[in-house]
């Protein structure tokens, strides 16, 4: 019980981030503001994709200064470290600078900050006159076997050598002048934590506003972050009641979806019958980069209620299904690299070989865009309705191209019939867009609009899931996540999350992906070559109105 | 005593690889070949520095091949699995391909393995039609603020869009194509330890025969691990006699300079009064990078055999001296990446921490190059007085320009004086180079020769590391090594190696680095900046005349 005080402590945290949770502070690094890091808050979504969801659905992490304004280190102070920490050389860059960048950074405010950022994207950008040099060096070069056909091998291999050298030069030049930046923090204990938080912030920038020079410094990083982030670097580690307080409390900051609500609860969640595994790196101590939750079952879920028990349902050795029903990532600033993918192949590997009794391995996941696409659908084909109804004669054809009508004649009729009185409306699709964007959502608690509304909603998501495609890839970021690494899509649920958010996100649906392990590799490779969608017949079964 | 069994092993192996200390057999990955690991064997320098030596100083790493050469796997196979992990894409490269790639390649013989490097340093390369098409494009493009001066930022940010992305893809373009086959085999398990390998076989063939293609490919893979192996996400580790056996098995194999002779000498290597610390990295399991022993003294010492004492000559409390006696490095493939500068620095954080009554740090270290450069002074100079001795008159005034006689006048009198009988020569150079190319160093056993022979050979030691240089560094790789870490010299010592290596290296005699704890960073800086060595009066003395 030596951790009961951690853990104290640990509850107040979780109580304190409770009451405002839409301010997610940025992390900070440095023992001087390490207070701080009790506020962190991360993204988290239920067996979802943190990175490509960070990105698309979160709105940007909110910087959470100091109280004191006066406490704001000056901006050309902050500055200046910034320069000396690039333009020095080798081993003139003493720890010391790096340390006073990084502590000055995040004494900055959140307009100062994006201030020092765009200064770093534009001003520290490549040399474009040197690239130019360089550039018409290389055209005078002649390439090997051209014109001088009859040249010895001797030839070649030295003309070879000018390549390589004005292509290492090239390459060399091509690098912005950031890059040494980012070099020597991430070679500094705490560097790549800082650099996490860092690009958290470029992301929040570029979500409000769009520029170039700064999208160009996050698409650099990320591809330096990604080489880093290594999977063979990572250690796969089994989080139980045993780790120290201060690892537990991440979990407990992290975990967005399912909230931890009391000491009880945090310990079932480690506890018999559950299993939660983190990835570690080395430079970033103590706190996993990403997370998932499991829990061992006799049957996939089909709810989320089933997950959430305070008590195993049955001894661990029935279980014959591990169900992953929560994936969190830690680093906002980590967006964009998939850990998720092998840290789901690592866990499989892994409890099969501890519990040979388990063979099914599914999620139960949230649709988070399913309401989204659908609302807009109905929206635009309301107006369309209108328009065509408010001008029947004039260019009534070309309306018409666009207009569907997404709900089945039976459907509709069994939806204008219930809705009558309560929320009367022209058409299936405006009732249906009425019932759906009441903000009570009043049609949870009739009977009758639920069973009007079970059959195009269930048909319609598994259209959205299966048919509904982005740049060739499913639309659902989540479905993306699991279907790029290798899962089938399996079956869709009625009512198996009523938490607001996820009646505003899905209707109450949730879906099952399964993960075949013997065919992860071969689904991951024709989803990826042709974006084809493996799928149970069950709910093909929806799309093909059998 | 659970380590007894692993131990005799380990035992055993140390007696065959003890045999044939010529035969370096490259490290095999996999679990096949992995009996061959027991004779695995790297290099090792006392307080050295491995990588400047591994490319200079050692010869180059023998491949040890299967003893049925009918088992070595077709070439053409292996060239082809080679061109799957390349060319396939992300989705399809099956963790079986790479796994097929990895074993082939160390099935394969020498000669073999050295084909298939330059199919892939020349085949894998970049596209340089495509390269030419990108750079034909840059040149197009208008660099804002130029002619366009009135443009609006609008226009500028537009235009920049252009830049960054034809940047980005130049970048992409010029990345060989065999980058993508270190990027896929670093994200597995075991590949970076494969590609440190992979590496140490492209060194031994660049040693013999110059390949642009296969330097190029070179200076690419090493740019890359050197990136992939971040300080920061280095592990410090104490090993100690609780380490797994595996780990200890380490150690007695790549300690090549003080071979570790009983169970007993490996015991006491990491107890009372030494420490053993070392560099572990996630993705090479169980296996130091780097790894540095260290005795607690008294005083610095001034010979090698002061520090390979049998019990402790003092309590560890009485100990005011933290002396380092040999860094070795695991990993030749990794030649040219410095971790022995952030090794020393955390050590000596951690043995200051730990033991606040050390105050001094220091090496007791070899002088690879001394006799190297020393034999081939007197050698040129010998010729040029033979010359000018054999014809008087003609030129003997440009002839005259080169000559030196590298020794003081009362130097070669008492040399000359001695030797007379045993070793009669022309001049004392001559008399020198014959005394000290005597294969059976006959003058260390005799105390006429010895003190004839100490003056000059103390007075040209301080010399040539303190005046000699190549490219404004010092001409010593240990000497760079540590001068670059931030040491100073601090004293020579005669006689203090008196093994043949030491004899052969350096005349018996060895230098005391030291580090200034709080002198560390202006060091390093002052000497990668002008060249600058610091050393102690001591040791400037000689070369003074004084």
């Amino acid at each position: 019980m030596k951790n009961k005080k951690g853990l104290a402590i640990l509850m107040r945290t979780r109580m304190k981030t409770s009451t405002d949770p839409s301010r997610l502070p940025l992390l900070p690094l440095t023992g001087k503001v390490n207070q701080m890091l009790t506020d962190a808050k991360g993204n988290a979504f239920d067996t979802s994709v943190p990175q490509a969801a960070a990105e698309e659905a979160q709105g940007p992490t909110k910087l959470n200064p100091p109280a004191d304004s006066t406490s704001y280190r000056d901006f050309d102070a902050v500055r200046e470290s910034m320069h000396s920490a690039i333009s020095l050389n080798k081993a003139e860059v003493l720890d010391v600078v790096l340390d006073d960048f990084s502590e000055g950074y995040f004494s900055l405010s959140f307009e100062n900050r994006r201030k020092l950022l765009i200064t770093l994207a534009q001003v520290y950008d490549l040399n474009r006159a040197q690239v130019r040099d360089l550039i018409k060096q290389y055209l005078g070069l002649e390439l090997p076997g051209g014109n001088a056909s009859e040249s010895s091998t001797v030839d070649e291999e030295a003309m070879l050598s000018c390549f390589y050298r004005v292509e290492r030069n090239l390459r060399q030049v091509l690098k912005p002048a950031y890059e040494v930046l980012f070099e020597r923090l991430n070679n500094r204990p705490g560097g790549l934590k800082f650099l996490s938080i860092f690009r958290a912030d470029v992301l929040s920038i570029l979500a409000e506003e769009n520029i170039a020079s700064l999208r160009a410094l996050d698409s650099y990083l990320k591809e330096k972050l990604n080489t880093w982030l290594s999977p063979a670097a990572l250690e796969l580690h089994q989080i139980t009641w045993d780790d120290p307080a201060s690892l537990l409390e991440k979990i407990v900051a992290y975990e967005a979806v399912h909230p931890i609500s009391n000491l009880l609860d945090l310990k079932r969640r480690l506890g018999v019958g559950r299993r939660c595994f983190g990835y570690l790196h080395p430079a970033i101590r103590g706190e996993p980069l990403i997370f998932i939750e499991v829990a061992l079952l006799r049957n996939v879920a089909q709810t989320i209620q089933e997950v959430l028990w305070d008590t195993p349902p049955i001894p661990e050795s029935e279980a014959t299904c591990a169900l992953f029903y929560s994936i969190s990532s830690t680093q906002p600033g980590l967006a964009g690299i998939n850990l998720g993918k092998f840290l789901i192949k690592r866990v499989i590997k892994l409890v099969k070989r501890e519990m040979p009794h388990i063979s099914t391995f599914a999620t139960i996941s949230p649709i988070p865009g399913y309401m989204q696409w659908l609302l807009s659908k109905l929206a635009s084909q309301s107006i369309l309705a209108e328009v065509e109804n408010m001008s029947p004669s004039s260019s009534s054809g070309s309306v018409s191209t666009f207009r569907e009508n997404i709900l089945e004649p039976e459907e509709e009729k069994l939806l204008l019939s219930c809705s009558e009185e309560s929320f009367p409306g022209k058409s299936g699709m405006d009732v249906m867009l009425k019932l759906l964007t009441s903000t009570k959502f009043e049609w949870i608690s009739s009977p009758e609009l639920l069973s009007a509304l079970k059959p195009p909603l269930m048909r319609l998501c598994a259209r959205y899931l299966l048919e509904e495609k982005k740049r060739g890839k499913a639309l659902d970021s989540v479905a993306n996540f699991h279907l790029q690494n290798g899962a089938m899509i399996e079956r869709i649920n009625w009512m198996a999350d009523r938490s607001e958010k996820g009646l505003r996100q899905s209707g109450g649906i949730m879906v099952n992906y399964i993960y075949r392990v013997e065919r992860i590799d071969e689904c991951a490779h024709s989803y990826f070559s042709t974006g084809h969608i493996h799928a149970s017949n069950d709910i093909r079964r929806y799309t093909l109105g059998v």
